[in-house]
């Protein structure tokens, strides 16, 4: 059953210690759509302004991404971002934001996605992330991202929201923001005491961790020397993920651990480049090779 | 065949969001043979005060340690150190040091330890240990831990040391600081440039990091809600981990890998209390049953 992905389309301008990039494809429903899209069907809502790349069609193409749901808004500008990235690749400044046509009302979302079972609801606030769920009543399993912003400063709409999904995907200092805790188990608790069965904790280059009610897994990064730009790496984990879910139809402990090393192995090729140009080289079998590393790694005697 | 390890035995004080604990039993050399001691014999070559806690001998006993080469030296003092941990766990305050009795001679190697041929350098100065390493002629694997001030303030002996050494322990603050490299894959492969055929680069809570010549592993740290007290961990994780190359008396990839997962196991339980407790209630039993959930956590479908 398609997967529908709801967030940003952006023009990202990026500086790590690999280099630069200027004006690139990027945002949060991008990288997502194009990780999933190894695994199957993916519907995109979300828009931009005028200004759009114009390989953007181009790339969702390539990925094969149902961008009816797309909107090219005359008059309006697309988001933009740009950001460096400092020695370690670790750490993350963002140098400006400017949320043009995401600042304004909501994308429309095509009445053919009505049917939509696996919703993922890429970063953004969470009274849209509300507002745009209510637009699948079928929905059998919806995945949330959500960011520090949030849980500061919009915390009555995102528990509204949280009451409503089945899991979370957020990173360590967000889960802490959010619970008060530091210890990743008690905080994976006390976010499912909010709503969601379970809560996806990532940690960059440390891996994530799953919280839910049959226990708690922690799973690695995929050692990667190839470590060109970060950006968009918990968007295509969230996306491999996703895809996994969709593909099977389940998300029991055992499935979303299985979903997660998929997010792992997706998300380890999209830093090897800017922009989505390495997902745009590999194909299928390259994830199935590094897929199977990643297991053996993982296989103890 | 007998695993040996040399190392500090230490009077600890420790500050913790859980609590805090006055004058306790701790030191590199201590928590590894502990740990070691649940996978078969081991060795202790240190020197201790006339001020050393009279339960020294009563605990190691316990693990069934051969103190021959514990040293009770008259007219000097037990090495001191007091720490505090942050609200997370996860960042240390060294509050004082007093080297005392580690800043003096060396304890005696026994003549009846020389046949050792697994061997432990928990973590002193390069020269010292290189020192130490000289009376096992017949070492099969040795292994040592270091830290940053050898890196910075003693590199020319730690390079010595490095020559000479199968493995080397430390951690991602410290193998970035050795190797000038900030991805963990680059930094294992210029330590192995170095001498060492492994390096094993601890994350703390984020899991661990094998670099061998066959190539790359991450394992995470067994997710825990009752961390107590991290002092020991890296100690108690190369304890488990020693113990179980002895045990089967190899050092290739995958074993090391296993290795690690059990030095994984054996670490978590350590930080479930102060000092020594959590590894003194606990027998080999629960150990394994821990390292059975372990190996299922990071079984991938």
């Amino acid at each position: 059953m398609p997967l529908i992905v709801t967030g940003s389309v952006g023009i990202d301008s990026v500086e790590a210690p690999s280099g630069t990039a200027v004006d690139v494809l990027g945002g949060s429903a991008v990288y997502f759509a194009a990780a999933a899209s190894f695994f199957g069907p993916v519907r995109l809502v979300a828009a931009v302004g005028e200004d759009a790349p114009p390989e953007l069609e181009r790339i969702l193409d390539h990925f094969g991404v149902d961008r009816t749901g797309l909107e090219r808004r005359a008059g309006s500008q697309t988001f933009r971002w740009s950001g460096r990235y400092l020695d370690d690749m670790n750490q993350r400044e963002t140098v400006s934001v400017d949320l043009n046509v995401l600042a304004e009302s909501l994308p429309p979302v095509p009445e053919a996605y009505r049917d939509s079972r696996h919703i993922f609801l890429a970063n953004t606030d969470p009274g849209s992330q509300f507002e745009l769920l209510q637009h699948f009543p079928d929905r059998a399993i919806a995945v949330a991202d959500t960011m520090d912003i949030w849980i500061h400063d919009h915390r009555p709409a995102l528990e509204k929201l949280l009451a409503q999904v089945d899991g979370i995907v957020l990173n360590d200092s967000e889960a802490a923001a959010l619970t008060g805790e530091t210890n990743m188990v008690h905080a994976g608790t006390v976010i499912r005491g909010m709503g969601p069965h379970f809560a996806v904790i990532k940690r960059g280059e440390h891996g994530a961790l799953l919280s839910h009610e049959v226990g708690t897994a922690a799973l690695p990064a995929f050692p990667s020397p190839h470590v060109v730009d970060p950006t968009g790496a918990g968007d295509s984990f969230a996306g491999g993920m996703m895809g996994h879910l969709a593909s099977v139809g389940r998300d029991d402990f055992d499935t979303l651990r299985t979903a997660m090393a998929w997010g792992t192995v997706v998300a380890s090729f999209n830093i090897e480049s800017f922009s989505l140009e390495c997902l745009e080289r590999i194909d299928r079998a390259a994830i199935d090779q590094r897929f199977a590393q990643y297991r053996a790694m993982l296989q103890i005697d």
